[in-house]
Parts: structure tokens; C-alpha cells; sequence
């Protein structure tokens, strides 16, 4: 079967999280807003959202077609792959803490995104540029080295690899980690590199991810979309500091 | 065994989700920073958060301690709780749609929220009152009616039970809906009267989630604390309208 992965055609944003898991689960799957629209395009995305037939409809793209089923929400998308494509450990108790490290990756995303757009989506960034100035300002000072630092804590409480977040296997949070700390040096270089230097076993695991032969090789493929400021990692220099 | 909930002791906030999923479980549970410091209290919650020898930290409250272990986030804490606990479905693909729809509640929550702390959580309210007003004006027009009409469209789709949104057995979903309802009730009257108008089985899984007889006991008793201004769920009479 080959999983169809429906979301925004020109951005990483959240479905970039998705995108790393299959690419390393090395499953088949159709990015389907990315094909033509003989085959797919926005219009076969909009017609899952807003379908007044679908029972099941996710809220908001990302999602996943799996033969008849919608499966909605990174976190949640994640927890599906990483079940069926060995990306998360065994035991109820790991899998759950793997899905808390992911949602406090979605949780860091969220304030990336409200970076620059602290007053609503549906603005321009231009529109609230003010408010953006002042809200990244925080960001940069207080959370984003809390969330990172969180992190780093994991890490190196643990007694086996410092280069996994569970256990001593590859699971979808390192993953997720990667792309994080990608997305941070995009859009914010300068501050990164500051937080980078309390960070030395997040940016191990980072490297480690990146020269995965299965990452290393989507990276370099057509099928990963460049950083852009339309995504949820922007580089705005009047934002970073 | 007696699960400990830590979280914040004055407000409902994100713990009220856990709370009302442990009340109509009717498991025994210790609201631990709620009880004086002799066996519980802040500093008690606080020994987790900071602690250098905690393997799985909590990234922030609340949590849940069983046993030895900690579990944090609130849609994983309430995945926990579902399965042991019969709040949610049996199989795995139901479950992937509870935790779909937690994550959909989890995302409003963070957008009401931000309602009063559109720049950050650490400045008080006063001192982001004007992006405050720009960004609660966003998201009574478009945010509120976009996720509350999400939910009134799934009840609608459903064959079965328009009571429960998932099959026609109680979820810890609906305890969630319950709660997001009530608290925009709190802190939005005037715009949620008008957008109730178009939420009849929202409303209905509301009051029917009221009168189970747990959650009824629950919210006349001392262990459910009252709305307030200190909460995620705010009255501030200038954001509403």
C-alpha cells in the first residue's frame, strides 16, 4: 500500500516532520499536493478538509491517507508510523514518552510559528511586525532555551546513547529533534549558534540523524523542499539578535 | 495504587482536563500541590520539574506520577488514562482519532490562551493588553468558530451517537469538548452565546457530560476549582464582544 501524505506543496512547516519518518521508514508514499492535479494537487487535499462526506475529517493538514483511513495531527501521524515502521519502542510506557518528547517538539513549534505571527495566521507578517519584534524577543531570551535545554537535559540524564532520545534506537522524536534544531539555524543563525554552544548532545544527535543513509539521501533529493519564509521556520533578521 | 496529578494548585488550566478524566474513571487520585507541604504542595511538584536525577522530566505540569512513573503532556497523560481506564475505544484506529481530537482541542486551548498572552507567558496581561485585544478580535471571528464548528461537524457526520464524538460510548474527547465549552462560556460569554447558536450537539454533549453522575459530584464538590483570571480560560470583559 502506499501511504498518501497530504499537505501545503511548497513549505517543510509541520508535515516536514511527517515527511522525515516515512522517508526513513523507507516506505512508499505519494506527497499528493506536490503532483499534478491529474493526480493530486491542493484540490485533492481541500476535498478531504472540507468534504462534508468524510467521517473522519483532520482539522488541518498534515494528514495521512492509509487505504480508507485520515489519520490527522503530526504527533498523532507519528505515533502511527513509528508503530508500524519500527520508529518507536515496544513498550507502552516508552512509546508514551516518545510521544511526550513530540509533543513538546509540537509545543516549540507552536512558538516558532507565533514568532511571526503573534496576532493571527490569517495576517501578513508585515501586519504585525511590531508585535513579532517583541514576541521573538522573548522567544529568544526565554524559550527557545528552555525547550532546547529541556533537550540537552534528556539527553544527558541518560545512561545509554546520548545520541537517542529513548533507549538506544533511532525513534521519530530524534527525528523530529533534527529537524528542530535544523529549522533553528534557518531562521535564527545568530541565536542558534549562541544556544548551540550549551547544546553539544542535541547537535550530536542532529549530525547523527543528517548522515543516516535513508535522511542523507532525501536531504540531498529533489523531495526535500529548501527552507522558505512561508514556512513555520522564517528567517526574518530583524527577529533574530 | 493512588495516582498523584501534579499541576497548578489555583487554576483549572491544562490539569482540569486530567482532572475531569480521573473523576469519571473514579480512580483514587492526590491533586499533590493542592495538599499543604507536609505531603505534597509546590515544592513537592517543583522536586520533579527541576530535579537532575529524573529520567523522564516533565517538560511543565501537569503530570502524572503511577508508581514510578511520570507522564507528562496532556493528550499522552489522557492516552494513559483511556485505555487503562475504559475513556477510550478499544482499537488501535478509534484511538488514533481520540488522540486526533485531543490534539484539536489541545491546539484551541493553546489559541485561547494566547488570547490574553499573545507576546509571552512571562509578561503579565496588562503589559500586552493592546495585542491582546488584536489577536482575541482574530480569534472570535475566525479561530473560535473554525475549531468549535470542526466539532459540531464531526458530531454531525456521525451515524450513531451525536452525544459522544467517538462511536457511542463516552471518550475522555468528550470530557475534553465539555470543559472547552464551559471555559468559553467563562471567558467569552457574549461571543460564545452567539456561536452556540450554531453548536446544537456541541451544546447537547455538553450538558450530557455535565450530568454524569461522577462529573456532577466533581463539579459541586471542593476538588474543582472555580474559573478565574489566573487560569488559560480568562473573563477580561475588553476581549470579549
Amino acid at each position: 500500500m502506499v501511504y498518501e501524505l497530504y499537505y501545503w506543496p511548497t513549505i517543510q512547516g509541520r508535515g516536514e516532520f511527517v515527511r522525515l519518518a516515512l522517508e526513513q521508514a523507507g516506505v512508499p508514499y505519494m506527497d499528493v499536493a506536490r503532483a499534478p492535479e491529474s493526480s493530486g494537487g491542493m484540490p485533492a487535499m481541500f476535498r478531504f478538509l472540507d468534504g462534508e462526506e468524510i467521517v473522519h475529517p483532520p482539522f488541518a493538514p498534515p494528514f495521512l491517507k492509509v487505504g480508507r483511513r485520515l489519520i490527522g495531527q503530526t504527533a498523532n501521524i507519528l505515533q502511527f508510523i513509528g508503530a508500524r515502521h519500527n520508529l518507536a519502542p515496544a513498550g507502552e510506557a516508552d512509546r508514551l514518552w516518545t510521544n511526550q518528547l513530540q509533543l513538546t517538539v509540537a509545543d516549540f513549534v507552536q512558538e516558532v510559528h507565533d514568532t511571526h505571527h503573534p496576532i493571527a495566521s490569517s495576517l501578513y507578517y508585515e501586519d504585525q511586525k511590531k508585535e513579532a519584534k517583541r514576541r521573538a524577543e522573548e522567544f529568544r531570551r526565554q524559550r527557545a532555551p528552555k525547550f532546547l535545554g529541556y533537550f540537552e537535559r534528556i539527553l544527558e540524564a541518560k545512561s545509554g546513547s546520548t545520541l537517542h532520545l529513548v533507549g538506544s534506537r533511532l525513534t521519530y522524536a530524534d527525528l523530529s529533534l533534527f529537524q528542530v534544531v535544523s529549522g533553528m539555524r534557518y531562521a535564527y543563525p545568530k541565536a542558534a549558534a549562541r544556544l548551540e554552544r550549551r547544546l553539544p548532545r542535541v547537535v550530536a544527535l542532529h549530525d547523527m540523524v543528517k548522515t543516516l543513509p535513508r535522511i542523507a539521501a532525501y536531504l540531498a533529493s529533489d523531495r526535500r523542499i529548501d527552507f522558505n519564509n512561508d514556512g513555520i521556520f522564517r528567517r526574518y533578521k530583524e527577529l533574530d539578535g
